[in-house]
């Protein structure tokens, strides 16, 4: 049985603000179907991005947004332009990232000003796996994550930006199915769709950027692993380097 | 709170199985923590288009693949060959799917034949959904799904191709976030992150290819709705219809 909930509570984040110790009360103060309470061994603690960048003052003026996008900007993968004067850019981000507007983000922030992207999403979520070990005794998967479009596919989704404690990708080319053939391209981006199960309980709207989800913990590892730029396809394998 | 789990026990489907009568004791024997049993209003029945496609009889003689995936093409997105010979091809298939192989599969079917897509993924749950609620009483939201790789990730995913009475698309346009600021591009994929979670505990190898879906009842509807099919990008806004 796989159990997420988003809890209330966490107040808002700031530069000043220490995740970890934030997240205490509020994960402490879970409750579970079976009775039991807080964090155990196994969960997946997963935080949209957003509040990750705020506590980590990864805020510019909105003034500088262009800027804020171009220096963030890797390769441009795709440009738009639309009749309102308007360009939707998707680049390649410094994170390796393919994203519109390279991740820069101006909602759910406050009026004139826009969030970059955590610096190092993998070692966010090591540094906030390591808080939540010292204080809450448990060594849950901790998961960073952010919304993005799809190619082909209408409507944003979650992915992982950023792992400690969690098999990012699960092989299973090694496995065979049912009928004993072997699972020969079968590598599951167990990662994004945790992400994604992730994103049905926050919400956009609710004040609820973090998520637990129990029941996964075969993925969930004692070492932080290789953290989720694993998960970022490379260049040789990329068919679809360039958009139109 | 969302709760998902995969039950055992689904008898080995063919052509001659109607899915409804199949699953219906299988889901009858749900066990919630709550004590409850079987679907209730709002539970989402998400099914692996494999069984579906079983159901339906799509199979094909392996003989064929190259041929089934031939007739399956509307439009090759992206071809690459591989230094034994084989070659990769990302085409738009039949249902409007940008997908490897069209959509053709070789895993978890008798040895000696491919299995095609469903023809009509929206049909199939709309029917499935109809023969629920003939037998078990209530009007679960059901998705047929699929696993897809993605362009700049590794890893495949599950996303949606066939939907009844669920809100595909989740639109907040008209909604403000937390800050009052209008949150104008957002639309989240919520069918693909609902198929996304239940991968997530049906897994690949178990023989487990239908998951339930519980806490989402806001998204489910009582009408059928126009289906997955909504979610796919039209070409006017697909920045990403030529792979190389």
């Amino acid at each position: 049985m796989l159990l997420a909930q988003a809890p209330d509570g966490l107040p808002e984040v700031t530069s000043s603000t220490d995740l970890a110790a934030a997240l205490t009360p509020v994960l402490g103060g879970l409750v579970w179907p079976d009775g039991s309470t807080g964090l155990a061994e196994g969960d997946i603690v997963v935080v949209a991005s957003k509040v990750v960048a705020k506590a980590e003052g990864r805020l510019r003026k909105a003034a500088d947004r262009d800027a804020a996008i171009d220096d963030e900007t890797v390769r441009v993968v795709a440009t738009r332009e639309y009749p309102d004067g308007s360009t939707l850019k998707i680049v390649e981000n410094r994170q390796g990232l393919v994203m519109a507007a390279a991740g820069v983000d101006a909602s759910n922030v406050l009026p004139g000003t826009v969030l970059l992207l955590p610096e190092d999403s993998d070692e966010s979520a090591r540094v906030l796996r390591r808080g939540l070990n010292a204080r809450l005794g448990v060594r849950p998967g901790v998961l960073v994550t952010d919304s993005v479009g799809r190619p082909w596919r209408r409507g944003i989704a979650d992915i992982t930006i950023g792992a400690a404690g969690l098999d990012v990708l699960q092989d299973l080319r090694n496995q065979r199915d049912g009928n004993g053939r072997e699972l020969r391209a079968t590598v599951i981006a167990v990662a994004d769709e945790i992400a994604a199960a992730a994103d049905l309980v926050r919400g956009k709207t609710g004040g609820r950027p973090v998520a637990v989800v129990r029941g996964l913990g075969h993925l969930v590892t004692v070492e932080d692993g290789e953290g989720a730029h694993v998960a970022i396809r490379p260049p040789e394998e990329d068919l679809f380097r360039t958009g139109r």
